[in-house]
């Protein structure tokens, strides 16, 4: 096909294939003359999911490069493929030595079996920073413990389904599974949290009443 | 105190807080000569919170602005006090038509009691678009909505207990709980989430065996 079914097929503008051509995103297509090239369902295939990465996965282009490049040579053992793609997708998140300390004391309390330079123990480590320094002494009754712990048995839901769920009839499709289940299961899981937390101040807080304490202290309870 | 105590208490840079001062974000000090001004302790919690929403949280500034502006001005019920602050955290996600039918269908299967116009709607409405075009036919034997529902379900438990974390005193603190909540939660539950991914794929798949069909369709069983 031509490179304008090309960008229709996936849904993007011409000028943004052209782009990704030009960052080696997309292999080049095969010449037809001086000012044409010819690319196959396999381009169409990448684009769609360059345009997935990016838009959906809000993905830098040095991510996707990375992640592009772990589906062009797939780690040779299946569990490899959940740290590689992670690797790909990991962030520019920063810890201190304290809060990956942090970080390894959760692991270590659930028993979690993780290599001690994954990605994700840094990831960890700025939200429990962020955690102590952006609420404090507002995080209640259960502190910060019983916070993690609370949302380390989501977690373990999660990924019991999501690891359950990789096909292990090949690395390649491994890979895509694993990668696409993180970079759109995350968005998914946060939405769904979002609209669920409506959901669940609906009912506890009402949707009409002011049902807040005034400043002098009186407090009217929903009706 | 001045600027450099203002920096060094909240651990960012002087040119930092000059940059927030000229943006507007933190509110100037009352000026004791030319060129000197003197800040308060409610300036450094602000650049503190600041700091973690921009740092930990990887809002724009255009995201902080707004979620000062709701922590300046709290919305008179508890139950907008969710919906404030994810409105003033709602990123850029745009979603089809379909797709945010597809979310409302949604959220109308589990009886979540939402705004129509809830930004979470499009980010829900954008996943699900990306899902589709990112995972398709490897979305496997429960498709879709088998994967969304399992998702769901880990989004109410942890809503729930979210939105009972939420002190009800004042809608002040209700938005400082409820905006950190969301922007250092969101970072802890996909960290964790990852780990626990990993954990569970070192269980299925075992760590050193190859345990994948060769291309030419020979399996070794991880031993």
């Amino acid at each position: 096909m031509r490179i304008s079914d090309l960008a229709r097929r996936a849904g993007v503008p011409v000028g943004t294939v052209k782009y990704y051509l030009r960052e080696g995103l997309l292999p080049p297509g095969e010449l037809t003359s001086a000012t044409q090239a010819r690319y196959t369902e396999a381009h169409a295939e990448r684009l769609t999911l360059i345009r997935t990465l990016v838009g959906v996965g809000g993905l830098s282009l040095t991510a996707t490069r990375r992640v592009l490049a772990a589906l062009d040579d797939p780690p040779a053992t299946l569990h490899d493929v959940v740290g590689t793609a992670h690797a790909a997708l990991h962030g520019d998140a920063e810890a201190s030595p304290a809060a990956l300390d942090g970080a390894r004391e959760v692991v270590a309390r659930h028993g979690w079996d993780v290599r001690p330079d994954a990605p994700a123990l840094t990831d960890l480590g700025a939200a429990l920073d962020g955690l102590v320094a952006g609420l404090g002494e507002d995080l209640g009754g259960a502190g910060l413990r019983g916070l993690v712990d609370r949302y380390a048995v989501a977690a373990v839901e999660l990924a019991e389904g999501d690891v359950a769920a990789v096909p292990d009839t090949s690395p390649e499709l491994a890979v895509r599974v694993v990668v696409a289940g993180t970079v759109l299961l995350e968005p998914l899981l946060l939405a769904l949290r979002r609209l669920a937390q409506e959901d669940a101040s609906a009912r506890r807080f009402g949707k009409t009443s002011a049902g807040v304490s005034s400043p002098t202290g009186s407090r009217s309870s929903p009706s």
